[in-house]
């Protein structure tokens, strides 16, 4: 079917507010009579809190509010409620938040931290997962047992594993006896960070009598936080606002509460408005990506098909869980990898320790467990020499087989992503060596799952001009959600696109959304706001029949018009029908709630006929050089072929493979947050932790593939997640290809390459 | 029915914000890098506008933007699109917008003021309607006959007449004939300011390249204004946003754009957020409750039955329309009187001078038709000598009567509180004299209609946890709208009353109503509310249906709990049943639109056999003294009885009668806008323009009947505007008892009463 607006390259509806600085993110509010907080964060791993001292700080000129864990005696936590507001006799890591203090400035906050003497007793940190896992190992959270959780979290009171995923499927152990061969690996992946432009920041606006709370803060999830706070503070629901225009970027590291709970407290302390802006080294400190240790076994028949796998993973979730034990089961249930295994066993670990909390980031464990299965298919087909493109195309899952979590395939796009990637990549020769620089090709694949359950619900407010409001609570974060909104209300209801106006989240006033992550917004939101544009043509076309003084059935709709069978040269615009129902003006409201159906999982085994209400797809393949004089590495090209569903802006999906391509350069090749022994971090800040800038950018060819999402509106699903996962294994897949060598240790730094080169001297004979 | 919470006065759910100086107000916001405006209004009455040198003013350090009507050459208008935002070289009254500046601050926009040259040649202004109504007086608007008006206005092209309103009924010339009494009389209104305690102010943030306008302002009906300027810019409707939250009092004063064009094309000029503050002297000359004159004859029989009534109203409206179209109209078809009159003839014109506009003012022209009519009530009962109180109750609409406009009357709340009042006030003997002291006892009856066509809706949002946001555009002016609505969902939904928010009205998020004037609030709002909490229950028992897995039929609603009819024992809270759908959370969308019937009135009879969804009605009575030596007057009681259907909050309906008893004093015995003979106010401030303070209260008897609106919600309508309107005639009358004095023209102020008895001794004989 051929549209109007939807899968054209519109300009996106932001541009201008943002090109002008007109658009307002949540470091802009300004209230009046607002004072600043500050918060001292524990510069220990591990210690016991002996004594606080605030009285000088207290008295400080200028102080209004000096509040610590004694004040706030609230835990929160949507996943397992184990988190302190401030810390609470206990700091189980660097950056813990200890005392919080309002005062009139933040130079007199900052100044007024430096009166707080706080005696502590430190503790030897654990810092390695594994010893945290051992059965002698002390906790970090003796109540485990006892926390709140939700269902999809299976804590081990008594130990240090916050949860413990399991997926059985069929039986590895008789299948690896019968197969002709056994692989195995072990990979990890790093503690990097988020890396968003605008810095965490929270407002909040509270008073003490009334409990009502509103907060503008850089949240992607607002929903989420408002229950979180509710439950932390026990205050209603509908006390709490949350208000959220843009978002400098997030990529998960703006889910759930960040800051909220503190400064709400802040707030709640002096009943005045206090602002509460973190600096880049607080972020740093904040939340991260924790890293993540897989154990990889295949076994496999002569031919090369896959009978079995299994894996073993640790993820390293921080101080407290945040949503490690959700990324752990996600990686869990995407870990085998987008193939046709009979017999998979897994064990996803979420393991506490006294480091960083780590939370959500861009994928949601499946780029970690991307890294490590696609590593792993390259070394069994090096091993068994077999071509890597012929032994993903042997197992990969095609429509209608059933994967590792028990879901039958319902799309053909995975299959078409692989092969016009690797079309792409060899479209021409390759010279496998230019001096001392040798050059390889690599490629990976990913399936990732969105969010389930989950729910969408939107309204679109008709004026009587015809121009439509949206009111939804997708978090606009630079994806470009309001543009395909937009996009989707302009076609369904024939309206110009550019008069299309599409809110900024407030949970006072716009209707539910789960949460603005797991590349779930378009398919999500977009089919909320189709049913709510439906909506709108079915009351349109009610009234217009009241007043036309037809039958209903008399009447179509043609893009924005309303006809009459009976009188073909006649048509009615929207603005005529509204202004004639109501007798003057008024306005109409079209509601769209959207559900996608899914099956929790058994608890024992992660099966599940639905897991996720769909499945994306994606292929990528890298040409690298490197040299092997200095193991310095250039990514010659990379493309990106990823099944979309339907591109509603195609300009839109390309910037999501490019954006994701260019973070995944620096995730793979040099990003690490480094902590010392003690478990402090040594690289907080842009200069020792590096980024990749437009300067690292290489050329990427991005291919849309276009399945159709059966239930997806006008066909579409997301991407911007399953974007980020296969750079990393397609370049270092690429590497293996040009040296002969796999590497295993996330980032593949110029020194770890050039160590590598040294110690395999032999292997590079027959490059 | 017994209500739990409906039927309650149950404390004010702004109390705390107010109290605390929490609630925000217009003149509270403040926006990064805002501006500030001024306006240079006209020193003429009438002039021409020779030329206008702003280049001094320009080149001001920290003047950002000068701009004139030249820049801006609209006009605007809902009734008459007559008025241009800054004059376009014609000046018609003074206080008209000539130039608006921005600065950096309002100190230096005042200084700009200063520095601007304007060359006038002034004329002589049209001061007086009745002349402004001869066939060779010059024009105000040459172009009337080409304005666009709405349908219930009545322009005569070519004359200074903007609306020529007619109510036909019977054959009054006839009817004059066969009757026994013919009595005529003559009565005015003046010219009075609504001195609300907020001034106007408005903040806009706009830009020119995308033209969207954000405006926070003192508005009580945003959508009406949005319409005016989307209409006066040519910009559409969706990306025009008004934002009102707490109004500090309108009275009708803040209907309709005040400021809002203006701070709109500030903002425009200079694409920066801009804050345009009137001083209280700006606020005099730019909006009034206009003068009125009326002249009504009456003939009777002998047995004191009303047989006929011809009224000739000029309505003096200012400059521009305004509303004064729809005034004189509404107070038209009411100035009849509340009682069954076969034979009526009213004209009622709308008239253009070069004075101060006139707009709404509580009661939108009733307060004046009933201060004229029942005033002639008392005079032909003296003349009659007929009890007061007798001629009422013999002419009085009954149940089932037809009213002057030709609806039937549905309720019996009039004679309710005619009798009501006049047993209140006569409960024991007065004194009729006491040394130079007279007393006496009054009373004056109302009827009045609210707004139609017209449109309310309502959207709830219902938490997880239960509670209970309402959007709505229903304007807080501090008449306690947001309390009774809240009262409303509580007792629908079974909630408790304090843990529901209602939010302040933005047009971008709260759905669409009319208008927030016309005593329409609690009947149209309360009813979308009422729908849109139904709309709620109706979809919690679907799901609930679902999730217990019953049938629907099995289940009943009781004060927020559901209960199975086959399990007795068991009863489901919200919280669960919407958990349990939703999978994990959500919140349910309840939509609520309300649009009362009603018929268009015939243009050449006023004929409708429903003029408005409902009537309300109000007798007061007045108990007087007054010193005939010195001519002050004491009011020493007064009792208001008013039909509100159903009292949903008795507490807020009393405060509304007697805040309205204590403005109905100052309205009828001093306050008044004088103006010189050049058209120039010349007491624009509370220090010459006297308004009753606490120290001028008076005993107020405040009776609530409840005649049960047969549609309104829990048989709820309005009371707000017609509390005002009885109270002036009421004194009045009580005066005329006490001195057998009629004073006919408003203000009656001491020094008025004083020269009445010199002028009329002979009549105080009797007394």
């Amino acid at each position: 079917m051929a549209y109007r607006v939807v899968g054209r390259s519109v300009a996106r509806n932001d541009v201008i507010d943002k090109v002008t600085g007109r658009a307002k993110y949540a470091p802009d509010v300004v209230i009046p009579h607002m004072l600043h907080g500050k918060i001292l964060f524990s510069p220990y791993a591990s210690a016991r809190i002996i004594n606080i001292d605030t009285s000088l700080a207290k008295s400080l000129l200028g102080v209004r509010a000096v509040i610590t864990g004694k004040d706030v005696p609230y835990t929160y936590g949507s996943v397992i409620k184990d988190r302190p507001i401030f810390a609470q006799d206990v700091v189980r890591y660097q950056g813990e938040p200890i005392v919080g203090i309002v005062a009139d400035s933040e130079v007199i906050a900052e100044e007024a931290l430096n009166l707080i003497k706080i005696e502590y007793e430190e503790k030897e940190p654990i810092l390695d997962p594994f010893e945290a896992m051992k059965a002698d190992s002390s906790l970090l959270h003796a109540d485990l047992g006892s926390y709140q959780h939700n269902k999809i979290t299976y804590p081990e009171a008594e130990t240090n594993i916050c949860s413990h995923y399991k997926l059985r499927k069929g039986n590895v152990d008789d299948a690896f006896e019968k197969s002709d061969y056994i692989f195995e690996g072990e990979f990890s992946s790093q503690m990097i960070q988020h890396a968003f432009i605008e810095p965490i920041v929270a407002v909040a606006d509270a008073d003490n009598v009334t409990k009502r709370i509103t907060i503008w803060s850089t949240a992607c999830n607002p929903f989420v936080i408002r229950k979180e706070l509710s439950s932390a503070f026990n205050i209603p629901m509908g006390k709490i606002r949350m208000i959220v225009n843009n978002v400098g970027g997030s990529f998960g590291g703006k889910a759930y509460s960040k800051i909220e709970p503190h400064v709400a407290a802040l707030s709640l302390a002096c009943s005045a408005p206090v602002r509460l802006a973190l600096t880049r080294e607080e972020v740093f400190n904040l939340i991260v990506r924790g890293p993540g240790h897989f154990k990889i076994k295949t076994g496999l028949m002569k031919d090369g098909t896959i009978v079995a796998r299994k894996i073993e993973t640790v993820w390293d979730t921080g101080a407290y869980a945040e949503c490690g034990p959700v990324i752990a089961r996600n990686s869990g249930h995407t870990a085998a990898g987008p193939y046709r295994i009979p017999n998979v066993k897994i064990d996803a670990y979420c393991v506490y320790t006294n480091k960083n909390i780590a939370g959500a980031f861009r994928g949601y464990g499946v780029q970690e467990a991307t890294w490590a299965v696609e590593s792993h298919m390259d070394d069994i087909a090096r091993e068994m020499d077999i071509d890597p493109y012929d032994l993903r195309k042997k197992n990969i899952l095609h429509y209608g087989d059933e994967g590792a979590t028990g879901q039958i395939v319902e799309g053909t796009g995975l299959e078409q992503c692989l092969d016009a990637a690797w079309e792409a990549v060899n479209r021409k020769e390759i010279k496998r060596k230019s001096g001392s620089k040798l050059m390889g090709r690599g490629m990976a694949c990913v399936h990732k799952a969105t969010l389930a359950p989950s729910v969408s619900s939107a309204i679109i407010k008709l004026s009587e001009d015809g121009t439509a409001t949206l009111l939804t609570s997708t978090t606009e974060q630079g994806q470009g959600a309001t543009t395909v909104m937009a996009q989707i209300i302009a076609e369904e209801l024939g309206l110009p696109y550019e008069e299309i106006y599409v809110s900024g989240t407030d949970t006072d006033y716009t209707p539910y959304d789960t949460t603005t992550t797991a590349s779930r917004s378009t398919f999500s939101m977009g089919n909320a706001v189709l049913l709510a544009a439906r909506d709108i043509k079915e009351q349109l076309m009610i009234i217009a029949a009241e007043y036309i003084g037809v039958d209903k059935d008399e009447l179509t709709f043609e893009f924005g018009k309303i006809k009459v069978s009976s009188q073909p040269e006649k048509s009615y615009t929207i603005k005529e029908i509204v202004s004639k129902y109501y007798g003057l003006n008024g306005t109409l409201i079209g509601r769209g709630l959207y559900r996608p159906d899914s099956v929790p999982e058994d608890s024992e085994t992660g099966q599940s006929t639905k897991i996720t209400p769909f499945w994306m797809y994606g292929t990528q393949a890298a040409e690298v050089e490197i040299d092997i004089e200095t193991g310095e590495i250039n990514v010659l090209k990379l493309v990106a072929a990823h099944d979309m569903g339907s591109a509603i802006n195609p300009m839109n999906c390309r910037q999501q493979l490019e954006g994701a391509a260019l973070q995944g350069i620096g995730n793979t090749l040099y990003e690490e947050i480094k902590l010392n022994d003690k478990g402090i971090t040594v690289n907080p800040n842009f200069h020792d932790y590096k980024i990749p800038t437009a300067m690292d950018s290489v050329e990427i060819e991005s291919i849309l593939i276009e399945s159709q999402q059966k239930d997806g509106p006008y066909g579409a699903k997301g991407v911007g997640e399953p974007a980020l996962a296969p750079t990393g294994p397609a370049i270092r897949n690429a590497i293996l290809d040009a040296l002969n060598i796999g590497l295993n240790h996330l980032p593949l730094t110029q020194e770890k390459i050039l160590a590598a080169i040294e110690e395999n001297k032999e292997k590079l004979e027959g490059c």
